[in-house]
């Protein structure tokens, strides 16, 4: 029994649905300019509810559609292990969506809308993108940046610029980090027929384009200031994650090894926060 | 002549030391209560500089005493492989020291006195700390939770209650957090004859003891909502990191094998990283 509840708990990534419900209120709290009401309130932390019911939901069926490749090579995963049932997981996806987007219809129409977007989008990638490469990743990112999109989503119904600029370097420095990814998982991703950028074109034009990504994400990060939307206080902190872009740009395109990949992989994802973080001190 | 350049960046591990400024920066910006004068800004840039020489210092002197044990278990790092010589690593520090400190005396004679004062934990660490189990976890988790009651200390001569709050939670959850490190080097800390918690006392009491410092964490986040000192967003963000530090303690204690302590000790990363991010969004 507690073999099959620790199951249904594992297959649908609590943690990655935390990560999404932070994202929400980043969101929500950037574009904030005043203090809300409870009303709104409510509805952001219906946002948060939404983004972790979907993001559960992808993760189940993400694991339904890889059943067979993870009986080889994860048979300790909820599905191949049969703490959890096939048929199951599917149910469980089901309610895990019609909870998020009643949750989402409760906030609004058009959250509702933005909601069931990015669940075919997640899907989307769980069914064939994974295999596509550059769409692929174009895919998840879109996915990493939406939450933060719904966040502000909720709290205004006009356009964002800072939200917007926030979003974009998350798209960008993600694709990048996604492609850096590629080089990592190289030669998994050859024998699985995975069209990745690496595997397609080599390790060392994918560490290229992915640095080219980087470094698009830390030019759009001098708009912000230029354009009066944040703070003072944005540009020391920013500048450590731009920094720490460069940095990891150059040390991949000089050595663009599995081993050198992987550890660029994890320090991206720490300028990210730390970018993150500059917007949020810049507000 | 790269490799010798390259070797010089890589002892002072200038990621720690970005790390470190960035703390810096995020003391400072939560005791801040109004727009900071040029001057006052002028201080913070130059405790960030003192953080990032400092923290480059001390990962230095960290090497050279380790010079020994790292000939055989590291031997591709700066001084065993001789891109950097050990005399040249001591004028290194050296220089570096007085940099920060000199940074930390134009602030004002406090800052310099706490700089010194950390900088000395940080050196004892690395001369005799690390052998010593608790005490070593408590130094590191001092010069961990410093930089953040430095920043504030620039701002201000008075206590800051909030950044109080926030630097013990730090100390305690990286405490946890270092005791969870010493289960997943227990074979390689035994045979150096380091007398680590899970060491001297196994994994078991150690995941144990872990907990009771992440609990204690948590326990201590109800308390700035309560005193009035953060915003209504506070809740929701906090809430995300005390469910993943409670999960991840559940998990440990469950577990306390290598593999699993390995795992969490990442997640325990980002449950601080997001409970900073609650500090920040709730100001």
């Amino acid at each position: 029994m507690k073999r099959r509840i620790l199951g249904f708990i594992r297959i649908i990534r609590p943690i990655n649905g935390f990560m999404m419900s932070l994202a929400v209120l980043v969101g929500a709290w950037l574009t904030l300019s005043e203090t809300p009401s409870p009303l709104l309130l409510q509805k952001i932390l219906l946002g948060a509810v939404t983004a972790f019911t979907l993001s559960g939901a992808s993760m189940t069926i993400n694991d339904y559609c890889d059943y067979e490749i993870d009986r080889i090579n994860e048979p300790n995963r909820p599905l191949p292990s049969g703490a959890v049932k096939l048929e199951e997981s599917l149910i469980l996806a089901s309610m895990l969506i019609i909870i998020g987007l009643a949750a989402a219809l409760f906030t609004s129409m058009w959250t509702a809308l933005l909601a069931l977007v990015s669940l075919v989008f997640s899907v989307t990638y769980a069914v064939r993108g994974k295999r596509t490469g550059l769409p692929g990743n174009f895919l998840v990112s879109f996915c990493v940046a939406v939450p933060f999109i719904y966040g502000g989503f909720i709290v205004t119904n006009g356009f964002d610029y800072k939200l917007l600029f926030f979003s974009l370097m998350a798209f960008l420095s993600n694709t990048g980090r996604e492609i850096t990814k590629g080089i990592v998982d190289i030669s998994g991703d050859k024998s699985h027929n995975m069209r990745t950028i690496a595997v397609v074109y080599g390790e060392r034009f994918a560490a290229l384009l992915a640095s080219i990504f980087f470094v698009a994400s830390v030019l759009f990060s001098i708009a912000p200031p230029i354009l009066g939307l944040v703070s003072v206080w944005f540009i020391p902190l920013v500048a450590i994650a731009d920094i720490g872009f460069i940095i990891s740009s150059i040390a991949l395109i000089q050595k663009p090894t599995r081993q050198n990949a992987k550890r660029i992989k994890n320090l991206i994802l720490l300028w990210m926060m730390i970018g993150m973080i500059a917007f949020l001190a810049g507000k």
